[in-house]
């Protein structure tokens, strides 16, 4: 749940005043989304989607976002649309955060995703990748291999107040993937954070893709891997082989892995799930006294990663050698 | 902010294939309200909200407030009006909870009121007073002085850690106000919260009234001074006479004020101080560990309670005796 930041009626009628989209006639806080604050707008052209960047969202990386939403969206990818403001401008400044205007898309979060769920976001994913091959702009990702020692550093001491021995774990693990992580498999733009919450359903059809702050450019298949974690467990944290297949052979078929990539899909499996571990192990030893925001817990990732040391190659996730 | 229910679109679209209102293009958590966890539906048909009831809200006075937000629509005040499913019902059952559907009224609520906001709000609340004044159904007000002793037995010893010497401060007002308390004024439908909240404006117009669900039966002038505590004060807890002054006038415009209910301003503006610092103070003394809601300060309405104390009449509040 998330509005970290009130707005007022006039100063929002102020900011709309710079845009070309009709008068406002309501505003309500969207109780979604944990990085920034999210506003509905209905004006007399519509709805739109109001946001507030908070401070984890860097603002010089703003730019990136707005453009990929414009690539994406011009090559048909169903993804929320930077309304650009008089000046021609996307970003402006609402009470002191750098803020943008999105065109709403219709469509419902699945809470429970079943296998043909899994099988329309794995095409869908694929489909964002070959619509992100010519995007012109460069972001690397401050949350892969390379970054995960310093958030280690910062939780190393109280990782055992989580869980038992989660520092030695968390470190094994992170010496293995500094040696061994892949170089060199294709790159691209990556969505990075493809929960079931930013992918919107009407029916079984993919009607949307939401929330692109930790897009960036990476090793292409490391989006697949942190889809399978993110919609392929069971709420008991084991792994559903139906929808992971489901989801690898959609993605695949629009998109076909090398036997390179289909090999390194485990490796790139316990990456993901350490990369989401360590960022939900900062967060829960560091919630404020009286944060409005529950964070997430990174237990559910010490599983799904201690899953992925025991899978042999991507056939135990259901897919076979391409 | 409040979403304490999460509901999946699966049970939803069953819970909604229930009504006339067409296909399901979305829903949201809406971040406000403290009571309840209300969505923003979006279908073919257009926008509503969907109310699921928490357990502050009494199953059993649920038919009293969608039979009064019935009665009040049909009498041409904006409320929200509730939609009645294809049995001809307006209550439901989803995730276990209580739930109902109601119209979706545009409009903003003002986060800092003017004179002129105050001055429309006046005519507003004397316009549902006159609305209700043939509402068939009664219902009690268990948060006017009967209820008062209950609220303050359950935080007496704690009342010192919110502020000095609270607890004797509350219990001689308390014993004044079961002393005094007027009874014999005008009766009728209260709204009994109608704090910034919970009024929609379009402009310097009130566009509509929210959250009928502390609504009863009580003393008129009684639900008056609820809001000229809750719009008339400045973010530093000094009384604005000229705000107090427009919400007063404006209201006695639409509903003259008889000299008893003028004459008892200032003790029922004591007892709705009294009333939100009570409930605040127990919601601020309980809130459990991981509460995803901040409760309010109970020392702003401590604060206006003895303003209220050094008031001699209405006259001071800007009101002219009538």
């Amino acid at each position: 749940m998330a509005v970290y930041t009130d707005v007022a009626a006039e100063e929002l009628a102020v900011f709309l005043a710079g845009y070309d989209i009709g008068d406002l006639l309501s505003y309500k806080g969207i109780a979604e989304g944990v990085e920034n604050s999210n506003f509905l707008l209905h004006t007399s052209r519509g709805h739109f989607i109001l946001t507030l960047y908070e401070r984890r969202v860097a603002e010089r990386d703003l730019p990136f976002f707005v453009a990929l939403m414009e690539h994406l969206a011009a090559r048909g990818i169903n993804c929320p649309q930077p309304v650009k403001n008089k000046a021609g401008k996307v970003l402006g400044k609402l009470a002191r955060r750098p803020t943008a205007i999105v065109t709403f898309l219709d469509g419902m979060w699945i809470r429970r995703p079943s296998a043909a769920h899994c099988a329309a976001l794995g095409e869908a994913l694929a489909r964002l990748h070959l619509a992100g091959a010519d995007f012109a702009m460069r972001r690397d990702n401050s949350l892969s291999v390379a970054g995960w020692r310093q958030l280690y550093e910062g939780c190393r001491e109280r990782a055992h107040n989580v869980e038992r021995n989660l520092e030695k774990v968390v470190a094994a693990e992170l010496d293995m993937l500094e040696r061994d992580w892949p170089r060199g498999l294709p790159e691209g733009v990556i969505h990075a954070d493809l929960f079931p919450d930013n992918v919107f359903f009407l029916g079984d059809r993919v009607s949307g893709l939401i929330d692109f702050y930790f897009a960036c450019t990476d090793t292409l298949v490391y989006d697949v891997v942190i889809c399978l974690n993110a919609w392929c467990f069971e709420p008991d944290h084991s792994y559903n082989v139906t929808k992971g297949r489901a989801l690898l052979a959609s993605y695949a078929k629009a998109r076909p892995l090398s036997p390179d990539e289909w090999a390194r899909l485990p490796l790139l499996a316990r990456g993901a799930a350490l990369r989401f571990l360590l960022t939900r192990l900062v967060d829960w030893l560091d919630v404020p006294p009286g944060a409005l925001v529950r964070p997430k817990d990174p237990r559910e990732y010490a599983r799904k990663l201690r899953f992925h040391q025991t899978v042999k190659s991507a056939r135990d996730y259901g897919l076979d050698e391409p």
